[in-house]
């Protein structure tokens, strides 16, 4: 089932999409939000569609889609999950997970518009596999930790360089910037996705691929990294974490290659759709 | 005015404590959250407390205090922000503020117990002023950052060290677990804190004084650490800054010393009161 939540930013309503149709299930579940996945939200929709009640309205270009999931409590990312990305970006493959947040507040819809920060000259994408938590996660075995998987996103992990290596510390200053976070089209929920370590995904830059891998070639693969992420935190239903991005970003360029006004990021992954952002300049409100 | 949350684990509701009176408000704001914030939840508390219509219940010892807020979106740490923990710790005083996050997750009440987790051995102590945030801030001008403060907190930013730092990558592994975010017993509004930055903070361990010291020593100060993190991510209302923690920590001692089980930890900061909290072996549930 493709989870989407669609119209104005901050007033999305949940829908389920089948095909070009949208199902409006706010009278049936709430939100896409923890309640949502904690009260067996994806059965009772599997139930609603399958009846008789269910009445759909055609997704038309001028219907906005935004993150397809909310409240989110935190977005864990992992850092240089796939050896090729670790060596352009000039560091050792790691031995065990690389961990970092995103701010929440970097969030946004899969179609909106990327605002390259204030003093930013070094503003990079990064296609990555998002995984969604479905069920509370605390010391989770390997063997089971699928169990607590909801299902995936494609999710663009915009950065900025400078903010992240060269500011002091952590790298949590470049990655939490307002509109960093765009997640969607669909949250794709587990059982459309027979085998989520052979996706294809890509990211093209104005036209042209620049990122090109497949999730098979993931470092730590899924079920590594929500047991592992367990022990070192509790992960809330609807929680994301965000497998990492292989080669191809700006900052592994020669010379190295970073966003402008009016550059546009599409990006995808088998199964979970395709995204598309435009760069634009910051602009006080 | 001091607010605190009274009640069982997850059933906790917001009261004024004036004196060893509690006055329920949750028919008047609902709860410590971000709606509270942004609504003048305070001044409504204000005008609440001194009408007739207000009652209270007296404070006893058999009444849990649990985290002064709630549905906190964010917990942004400052590192090495005490030039002497600095050296403590091995690493340079910064010349700009090195932030990290805590998942808030790791959020818990004041005198509740500090789950040791498994597999640790570094389990160490911190005392923070921490700053709660009043309303929505993004690019914020130093002149102006205290008005986005709505009060403070004592807050333990508990930290397991082998986790931290020799794990791999970033610190939030060793900041995240659960219990390691005592936060409280309350939040005092900014206007009972004439200075801020003149406060002594302490930290006891097993009635040993281990970290003594005053927000003046802060290298970064509270207008600073606001203004700048907000030009690096949007600052919600009710979201934590924790300003970092002064001189004796467990780690900085000859040999380092860690959390036992049994061992208590007493904590407070002039004028925002005192938590105390045991440490306890992780027990699987």
């Amino acid at each position: 089932m493709k989870l989407v939540r669609y119209g104005k930013s901050g007033n999305e309503k949940p829908a389920v999409l089948v095909d070009t149709t949208l199902y409006d299930v706010t009278a049936i579940i709430g939100d896409f939000d923890d309640s949502f996945f904690t009260e067996n939200g994806i059965e009772k929709l599997h139930e609603y569609i399958a009846s008789d009640d269910a009445e759909g309205i055609e997704l038309t270009d001028d219907v906005r889609l935004g993150p397809p999931i909310t409240g989110v409590s935190k977005i864990v990312c992992v850092g240089l999950n796939y050896a090729k990305h670790a060596a352009e970006s000039g560091m050792d493959v790691p031995t065990e997970p690389v961990l970092f947040f995103k701010a929440t507040t970097a969030i946004t819809g899969p179609f909106d518009d990327v605002v390259i920060p204030k003093g930013s000259t070094k503003t990079d994408w990064e296609v990555e596999l998002a995984v969604v938590i479905g069920k509370k996660a605390s010391y989770v075995a390997k063997e089971s930790a699928m169990d607590y998987v909801a299902g995936y996103m494609v999710h663009n992990d915009v950065s900025e360089r400078e903010f992240q290596l060269e500011k002091g510390g952590q790298w949590v200053k470049g990655k939490s910037c307002d509109t960093f976070a765009p997640i969607g089209p669909y949250l794709v929920t587990k059982d459309e996705i027979s085998n989520p370590h052979d996706l294809n995904l890509w990211l093209k830059l104005n036209g042209k691929t620049m990122q090109s891998s497949n999730t098979s070639d993931l470092v730590f693969d899924i079920p590594t990294l929500v047991s592992y992420i367990s022990e070192y935190m509790t992960l809330l239903p609807g929680d994301i974490i965000s497998t990492g991005t292989p080669f191809g970003v700006g900052l592994g360029l020669n010379p190295p290659l970073y966003l402008k006004p009016g550059d546009v990021m599409e990006l995808g992954i088998d199964g979970l759709g395709v995204s598309k952002q435009t760069a634009i300049a910051y602009k006080s409100k």
